[in-house]
Order: structure tokens, then sequence, then C-alpha cells
């Protein structure tokens, strides 16, 4: 690639004579990895015009650069970086300064330091990923992915790719979204009630800042998930962690002083339990008691395999006092970054325009894809593989577990694509999950999901809608040695 | 397409027999345009063993609906939605009940109300359309983007397309952002330096987020983009209006409690005047002089073709005071919602922290396929493209301007896409605005620029990104006419 002649600009409070000034322009950039071996400099003509420098300035420039071996000439067509330059690692320039800005100061909030843990980026790389919410590229259908993309970026689809919508979502995808995949969940809502969002991280953080103040109190279930308990913290409202048993969230220990219960009542998260039927009338009923709004959170309901889904909490809902949150992030992938806000239409407009305020609108083009690939019939065959894979995986997981002697703490009644694991009360799992790591085995430690100051230490997450099935009972077998060597300990 | 059984339910609480309640099931469906002429409905007998009821419950209902007319049988391969079916204009379900729920008291937050107008959406269907930031088909490499899209889908980039990269940015984007974009600007920064973002929407939103406090003091130029006055009044601290000249923003006017300055020096939005460089030094003078931070939006720097654009004040910065926002806007298209914030690694760090909270990050494929675009020089050379189409457009606009007796208030040195314009002081942009648009013509009343409760109401702003060249004189001609009634008005 050509290096363009916009990148250079003369300091001016620069020292030295121009001649000088401009090879170390040159020199900075080959040795900041900012200009690459081979790459092309302007014409000294263009490089002198733009400086408005003299061209013989420039041209002396380039001929002491020659000289040093930084550039190369090849005769009529120019001046090169050359072969022989130096060649840092990668662009990193070297801090120059430090600043004077006083940043304990300046910074007017932080957004640092909450509970999410850092997850290993490379986890593919890892031979037993027994790793949460990532894309199996065995069974995500990317030939068909790939056809609708092309499609949505065809010229009759130039609008939706390439427009500013303010506040709005493309039409198809909402109107998808309400014929088909609430149906499913037995919710009928009309476009006005649906907003689209950057995946369900988003929707939740949109609900947690339009329906909650620092006077208000959220209701959380404990364990539950943590990044939720992130956005709470940061939007500085009181919360009540209520503790979940084998059918998730009790509604009776919901304190009355609650404005607003977040729950996962399909696959509870994360122990995975399902919430009765009995019990969902409960919360409803609860909440209509203390006059509070429910968030539920329906993040995995594709990956119920055991048991046909339950219908939704959102659909026994007759006061709208469900907002549901959905997402594409399970049954498609997470790096896509879509899902849905259900509610009635006075808290969806809010939330619209707070959405539209952020961030205006999820790109065009991901939300036309996604239309298409569920329209298409793709998103239905793509979630009976992964309900066959997991089903599969799931049996393989439960073998191996009864053969290790670990223990399960809660696996889900309708399937999921995780098993919530309980180790020995003495056992810490931060601990075995280091170990394991340097023998290629990838579990998630439990203690972030508790909201408590002395967490139970013993409880892990172990995924496995990311491992192949064959390498199931090997991984599950290296877990139980390290636990056993875990008590071993002194 | 086949509808799935997971869509239909019995309700607890429906009414008749079972038989009845399937057929209203199907019924509504149909009626609501949740299926549609010639779906296919699922076998009597899947649909029976999901529902739990016996297979000749539902055949009977499945007969019912024939007789209707609302099925059709096709003999062996089943029951499908008559031809003859009534088809409702869209799918709109009635709203069946009212909520209970009384949202004015519900609802923590509001923000709706801000001052950002609404824009016509159908903007490409008017035949002058002087709107400003969309996109111009027959400018954008639209050939060359879907082939970068492409590669970007390719099993080599499956990782960058699905993964959830938690509050990671794609490396190649920010390696060439700050290797090749941000050098144009005489900006050195590291990758620990620069964040991605939604567009400069979202990373005006985030850096008033983490600097602005309800205690602290935002200096804005005023007039300004009206959507940055949104956010700041949602964020709720104390906001200062300073009037801008035909230099931009003056220094010396900015209060001395202020702690955070937004400006727009390139190109100051809606005026179009270009700051000085002796203004810049100024203003970073006064900046450190009552120890203020600088947010500097350069959203439209490649649109510099009447002289080279100056570089980024950014680039005069030595103390670390200056946040840059960039944007992919103007440059390729808003619909693709890509920005991204450079500025020191504290305050990006914690800008980094609220944007996973907020969203996690921007959807890996089209930070990749951005990275290809640029990488590969087609940005390059569309950027070329526009300032030459933008070139010639702005110098028909003047013609037409200087022929028609209208007054430009402002015009930019450097280029830009836009004039800024002034009626006769009596006039009122929103009500000829109004009048021309029947006659097909767009413009943009400036008042919501403002901050004032009584703004003036005869400027507004003429776009020329998205008319094609052979419009502008008509288009001119036209508004020139709706002013000159506008005059006559009683």
């Amino acid at each position: 690639m050509a290096i363009s002649v916009e990148t250079f600009f003369l300091s001016p409070d620069s020292q030295g004579t121009l001649q000088a000034q401009i090879q170390q322009l040159i020199a900075e950039g080959i040795l900041s990895g900012r200009f690459r071996r081979g790459e092309k400099l302007p014409s000294s003509r263009k490089l002198a015009s733009h400086l408005g420098v003299s061209r013989i300035t420039v041209t002396l420039a380039y001929t002491e650069l020659l000289a040093n071996d930084y550039l190369t000439s090849r005769g009529r067509s120019g001046y090169y970086v050359s072969e022989n330059a130096p060649v840092p690692p990668s662009f990193s320039p070297p801090k120059e300064r430090e600043d004077t800005v006083d940043w304990s100061r300046a910074l007017g909030r932080r957004f640092t330091g909450g509970v999410t843990p850092d997850k290993p980026k490379d986890w593919a790389n890892y031979r037993y990923p027994f790793v949460y919410g990532q894309t199996d590229p065995s069974l995500f259908d990317h030939a068909n992915w790939r056809l609708c993309a092309l499609q949505a970026l065809g010229q009759k689809d130039f609008t939706a790719l390439t427009s500013d919508y303010y506040d709005q979502d493309d039409p198809e995808l909402v109107e998808f979204i309400a014929r088909n995949t609430l149906p499913r969940r037995g919710i009928i809502a009309r476009p006005e009630e649906i907003l689209i969002t950057l995946g369900a991280q988003n929707a939740l953080w949109i609900a947690a800042q339009v329906l909650l103040t620092q006077r208000r109190t959220a209701a959380i279930e404990n364990p539950c998930y943590h990044a939720l308990r992130d956005i709470l913290n940061q939007s500085r409202c009181h919360v009540e962690p209520v503790n979940v048993d084998k059918d998730g969230l009790d509604p009776a220990r919901i304190p009355k002083e609650s404005d607003v219960i977040f729950t996962t009542p399909s696959h509870q998260c994360p122990t995975t339990a399902t919430m009765p039927m009995t019990r969902r009338q409960a919360l409803l009923d609860r909440a209509r008691e203390i006059d509070a709004l429910i968030v539920e959170d329906d993040y995995e309901f594709e990956m119920s395999f055991v048991d046909a889904p339950s219908p939704a909490l959102k659909s026994l809902d007759t006061e709208g006092r469900v907002i549901y949150v959905g997402s594409f992030s399970k049954s498609l992938f997470p790096g896509l970054r879509l899902g849905y806000l259900v509610g009635s239409e006075s808290f969806i407009r809010e939330a619209r325009a707070l959405r539209a305020s952020v961030l205006r609108h999820p790109p065009g083009h991901i939300q036309r894809t996604a239309a298409y690939f569920l329209s298409l019939g793709h998103y239905d065959a793509l979630i009976r593989r992964i309900r066959d894979a997991l089903k599969s995986r799931r049996s393989i997981m439960q073998e191996a577990i009864d053969h290790s002697g670990l223990l399960v703490a809660g696996k889900g009644a309708e399937g999921g694509s995780s098993f919530w694991m309980q180790g020995p009360s003495a056992s810490n799992a931060a601990h075995f999950a280091q170990n394991l790591k340097q023998e290629g085995v990838l579990i998630e430690p439990g203690a972030s999901f508790f909201s408590s100051d002395t967490p139970p230490q013993n409880f892990y997450r172990l995924g496995y809608s990311s491992i192949p099935a064959e390498r199931i009972p090997a991984g599950i077998d290296k877990i139980a040695r390290a636990l056993s060597q875990e008590q071993n300990w002194p």
C-alpha cells in the first residue's frame, strides 16, 4: 500500500532543519511500525507541496534515508520502505510523555471494577473448553448465514444497509419476531411493543436505566448473571439479592419494597432451574401485590430439548407488568449483538429514546441479515441441529459425570447448555480452574455469580455448547482428578 | 413456510371446548396476519401431541376450518392456510386490554422529549433532498464493500464474525485506525488509547458519562449538534452554551467553571466554520488555565476538498487534555454505526468498561469488514470520489445561490457537505421547510441547533451530500421562491 501524503505533518515546535524534520518523520514512522517494508512513499513533489517546503528539501531527506537503508529507490517508480528497514513487532508507538491531566480528579464516574470476570478470549485453542455462550463452528450454519448476508448486501437492500434509521429498527426483523419468534413463547406483541437491542446485555441495561433510580430497589436472583449485578451497581439503585432454590426464584422471599424484579424463569442463570407454572403465577401475584415490575430474561429458551419449553412468564401477564428480554446470542451467535425488548408501549417509547441517544440503532445490515436467516427457515433448522447436538452432549456429560463421581447441583429440566456443579465444600473452584487450564481444560468458577462478600467457593459451571462430544469424557475425567487432588491439599 | 407447532399454546383460562379453542387459535392467527396464505399447518398428530389433546380433536378443528375456507387440504401433504383466507394489511394484533400498570409512576426516568428533530426517513423519495449525513448511492462503493463483507464472512474470519469479544475490539480495525487514519489528523495513538464505538453518537455519549456528573459543567458551542444537547441534558450536568463566531468557538468566552468543553474545530456544526490554528492553540491554553478537558468531534474531516484539512486539535495536545471523536458515518455510511474514541489510557479504560456494560462491543463482522475496506485502499478511493463530487456540487450550489439571492451564513473554509443559510430575519424556516416539502424539496430548519428558549427561526441547513448535482439549481430556485413568498406573508 502507498503511504498517504496526508499523514505527514510538520510540528510547529519541532527542532532542526526542515530536511532533518522530514527525515525524522519518516524514520519514526518506520521505527514505530506505522510504515512497513515495501510500502511506497509519496513522491517528492507531492510531499513538498503538501508540507509547503521546496522539493529539493524532500529529495535531500529521501537521499539521506536511502543511504541509511531505511528507503530504497526503484528508479522512476519512486521511493519505498527498504526491505532492510527495522521492523518493530507491531504498531505501538512509545508513550511520548506522561499526561499532566490528573485523571483521578478528571473522571466523573468509574465503570471499571465490576464483578464480571475476565474470560479467556482464546478458548478455542483449549482442548476441553467447557465454556458457556460461545459459538460452535461445527453446528453453526455458516453457509446459509453467508448467503443471507450477501442478499442483505444487495442493491435492493441498499437503504437497509447504509441509512441512518435515527431511532427506528428494521421493520422486517421486527415483524418476524412478532409473527414467529414471540408466538413460540406464547407472547403476542405489536411492533410498537418491540425494540431491537445490541444483545440481551444492552436490553437489560436499557431496562435498568428506564425503570430504576437511586431511590428504587431491584430484586435479583442469588446467584445470578454477574453482568446484571454490574449494570445495577452502576445504576446506583438499591439491590436486594433473593436466594433461589431448585425451582428458581421464590416469590414469597421477594422484599415488598422491590420496584423491579429481575428473573430467569426458563433456565435460571446459573443454576439452570426451571420455574414451575404454579410458581410463575405466584410470582405474578406477588408482583401485583407489591406493585413491582418484572424483567424476564429468556436468554436461551431455544435450547430446550428435554421437555418442550414452558411458555414465557410474559405470556401469563395480563397487566403489562412483565418486560421480556430475548436474545439471538445463544441461537445464532453472540458476536452478532442482537437481542430485543418486549413491553408496554409506554415503556418501549422511553427505551427507544434512550437507545437513540446512546447509539441510535443496531447496524441495519445485521438486522436485515438476521431477518432473512429467520424468515427463510434456516434458524429453525439450526435450532433443531443445536438441540440434537446438545441433547447428545448432555447425556454424554451426564454419563461421564456419574462415572467420575462429580456432583451436579443443577442441570435444567428442559435442557439448556450447561450444568451447575458443586465441588466438596472445602474446595476452591478458582484454584482448580487455574490448574485445569494448564491441562487444556476450561471451566467457569461460580463465586462471581453470588451476591455476597463471602460467596461459596466450591461451585462451578460446565458449558457444553462448544466442546466436541468425543472430548467430554476425558475432560470430565481431568476435572474429577483435579478435584480429588484439591481435596488432598493441606 | 411451515407454521411451527411451537407457536401453539392453550391458555389456562380459555373458554369453550378444546376443539373450539384450537379453531380459535388458528383463526386468530390468520386474522391477525400471523399465519399467511399458503403457509402449512402442523400435522394433526404433531399438534395433538404438542398440546396434549387427542388427535381427533385437532382433526375436527381442522375440518371445521376447511369448511369455512380458512384452510385447504392438499391430500396427503396436509393442511394449508387457504388462498381465500382473509388478509389483514400487516401483522398487528389488536391491543387486547389496557395495562393496569401506572406507567407515569413506574418509569424511573424519561428519555423522550429531547430537542433532536424527527427527520424524514423517506428522504430518498424526494426530488430535491438537501438532507445531511445520508449516503449517496451513486458515490458509495457498494461493490467493493460487498466483497470485503464477503471476505469477512469467510471461514478464516469465523471467530471475528461470531465470538463474544466481551470488552474487546477487532485488533485489525484498531491497528488500521492507529497506523493510517489517525496519522492523517496528526495524531499518534497506541491501541490502548483507542475504543471503537457504535458511531460518533455513541462516542459522545460515552465521553459524557465518564467525564460529567450532576455537579459538573459542560461548555458547548451555540449553535451546536442537537443530539449532543440531548445527551448532556440526560446526563443532568450543568450546560453552558458559548456563542460561536466565524472562526468557531471563542476560547475567551468559555466560562471558567467548565469541566469539559465540547467542540467541532474542523467544521463547526452547523455553521461549518473552521477554527484557525492560533485559536486552536488559544483553546488549549484556555483549557489548561481552567483545568478543563476538551472533547473534539472531528465528524467529517475527510470531507475537506477546498483546503487540506488542518491537523486535529488532538495533535497539538501535549497534556492528554483532548479526547478525540472520529466517525465512519460520513465517509462510509451512517447505518454502519462505527466510530471511535481516542484519549488517554485512564479515560479509555473507563470508557471501555462502560461500553462493555451497555452493549459489550460493536458487532465483530462489521468491524472486520471495515478493516478490510480500509486496508485494501477502497476507503481512500471512495474519499477521493466523494471529495470530487462534493467539490463540484459545492460550486454548483454556490453559483445557484448567488444567482437566487439567498444568503449564505457559513460554508466551510476547507469544504464539508453543507451550507449554513440565513433567511430574512422575519422568516420562519420551519414554516417554509414545510411548504417546500410539498414541492419535493427537503431542507433542515436551524432553530433546534440553538440553545435558547427563543432561538432565531430564520436559519436553515442545506446538505449537498445526497442530492444529484443536476437537480441543485432547480432545488435552490424553489427555495428562493418559497422564501420570497414567506416575506410576503402577513
